[in-house]
């Protein structure tokens, strides 16, 4: 695998790869040979504690050994451009670079400078590749296929790198997917992205008959751009127990966290056996492994 | 060991075994064999370069992994609760988490929700127990035994979960401890914490014949609280080489540091023969390497 | 070797032999064995990714554990002193520091009061040996020795350590050094570094016949003292295509980074077939693998 830039220009036979090995990821045997001697630089423009000890972990369990570097403090500060930046730190040698950066496209870019392979934890709001899999590694373990399931995905559409590489990957597979939003954060366009994709700005409506509930965080760190105020946001949009009724009965409610309690989710449902919110983060770890398998072991 | 949370409810057998294992770690032998494939996540919600690397360098003596991760830039930032985010971190299954927090009984809080061992690493003014226990391992590389040893500590002891975790110890060992410092810093509830400890405003009475002077660091950080003018708590309560005459002839000084020269402290006895301020800090990498042990190996 | 504080008073086997042991370590085998059960740290009060990455990347090539401090949030900011705190450090028993500090001459004088062995990563305006060790490995993959050899140094010669550990460098093994830079940025007094050292504020006779062309980065963060426009310092004494033709035809041009394009040097330079820019920061690795298994091994 010569990197991890997105989902959309992934075959499904390559999903399936990374998904079924993860799958062996998940049992917690010593795999401290498999990438003994390699070195992964962690490269993250904007914080994420979740993501990059995930990677770091990831990199570790498989023997790797993992760099970490976060923007502030960086030569980033000193007025270095973004490609010199990449190149210096591929020029040391490291088997793989991940990064996160805040400009959309900013990976794909690199990637045809760079001879390093580049996995993006995150680029803009644009994609975001291995939470997908890590998504779909959760919805696999309780269901036996992607085939035909409602997927409604919930909150900021237009903003969120999570919800486009969910909709390529899950139209790949054949899922139905229905973004649920308040019409500024909801664009048409996103029809466009992938075949079976369908917008509405009833939750209830997203909900109905759904096999899995994806909730958005409201970014409050972009809190001017959309002016809802919280208690609005969690009476239009926020998942509430009652919600729950409406989808099926075994459907399972899942977030990419940090969570916000009482903004976008309650509590209650955030808590309940149908959250599967930890098993994410549990299959992230497990989906980072198979992936940095997959660039580093040749 | 299901964790480490404070000394106040640990047995003497179980500090005894954490004590003797951790002279065996004193050798600087490999045992990079010991716990090879775990991994300890370093959970730092209060700056500590001293404590944070203590930690570190104990986990990758025993072959297992580490990862620091400090308040600043984590996910802390976005709002997430403590609980979530220590949820979010014991689900990339880590064999322990070290944590150290601004709230007495953060980590008593914590550790009834999460499956995940938790190292306390200081809570608040609570407890600091690997601080003690380090006390306790250079204590008793000059003295046979803690019995009947008389114990000064002298400073800020109301904010200090060092002198905490010391009282608690220590007497548990059968020595006495008294507390020395000025009025409003030396609560009386303290002779409640355990038996055979005192409390003396007179930092010479604290002194006289004691075989062990444990001085406190004046918290710079908390200088509204305690309106001492640096000089003058110096001269009342700074420890300085008349003072030594005082304590039996062959008393030692500790300080969990980092110390404040010319403060609490003046360097002409912080820098003697007396002083084992260094040998504090280097048994603290073994009794964190012990404490590791216990709670990973399992 | 018991550290490596400066090229200043390193004799010339010393460093050949670095040079020559960096060489073996050009090639990507697996070295993990080498340095197993050692441990390194980075202590570093300035921010420096480039290097500290460097350090790190070779530490863990090696086989050995590294540990990286910054100054932010370490217990500096509690009033320590830099003694004290380097004391604390090596009383975890680390077999190597790696220290840079904005002090010239921090490290000689620390070396003084540790057992610790010190590898100055930079100091001040001092020395950062290990560039030009890295340099020299850089000049000697394309040239059979550096006796003869015409190198221009060019740019804020008075604040750099690069350039003065170059000098020392390249006059011990009987290269010709040009410095080349405005006046006030260009003391007189750098001709008593060494023999063979000559100044000159046209960066055209700097560069006539030269084999190696070193361009300083302009310091940003130093600007109020040099108080240079951007454009006036790039007409005067920026690199661009047209002086190419007065070096040697093959000539090579090197710059320690991060590089500031359009400000010490054109584009169409560093990116150029001449450019060994990203050759150097792969040699740094190798030159930093020597060092540290040179101080370790023993």
């Amino acid at each position: 695998m010569p990197g991890l830039l997105g989902i959309e220009g992934l075959e499904r036979p390559a999903i399936e790869a990374i998904l079924h090995r993860a799958a062996f990821f998940q049992s917690r045997e010593d795999h401290k040979d498999f990438l003994r001697g390699r070195m992964v630089v962690n490269l993250f423009f904007e914080a994420s504690t979740r993501t990059r000890t995930s990677f770091e972990i990831a990199a570790k369990r498989l023997g790797a050994d993992a760099i970490s570097i976060t923007a502030s403090g960086s030569s980033v500060s000193k007025g270095e451009s973004l490609v010199d930046t990449l190149n210096t730190l591929g020029a040391m040698r490291p088997d793989a670079i991940v990064m996160r950066h805040a400009a959309s496209g900013a990976p794909h870019f690199l990637a045809r400078y760079l001879p390093t392979p580049i996995v993006n934890a995150g680029d803009g709001t644009h994609e975001h590749p291995t939470q997908a899999l890590l998504d779909a590694r959760t919805i696999l373990d309780r269901r036996p296929s992607l085939e035909g399931l409602k997927v409604a995905i919930i909150g900021d559409i237009a903003h969120s790198r999570v919800a486009r590489s969910n909709v390529y990957l899950l139209s790949k597979f054949g899922a139905r997917v229905v973004l649920g939003g308040p019409a500024p954060l909801l664009p048409r366009e996103f029809t466009d992205l992938a075949p079976g994709v369908d917008l509405t700005y009833d939750i209830r409506e997203a909900i109905r008959d759904a096999d899995v509930i994806m909730m958005l965080r409201v970014q409050l760190e972009r809190q001017h751009e959309a002016s809802f105020p919280a208690g609005e946001y969690f009476h239009f949009y926020g998942l509430r127990l009652e919600h729950m009724e409406l989808a099926k009965p075994d459907a399972i409610v899942m977030h990419p966290g940090p969570i916000n309690r009482g903004r976008e989710i309650a509590s209650e449902v955030a808590d309940s056996q149908r959250s599967v919110i930890l098993n994410q983060v549990e299959n992230g770890v497990a989906v980072r492994m198979a992936v940095l398998e997959g660039i580093l072991k040749n």
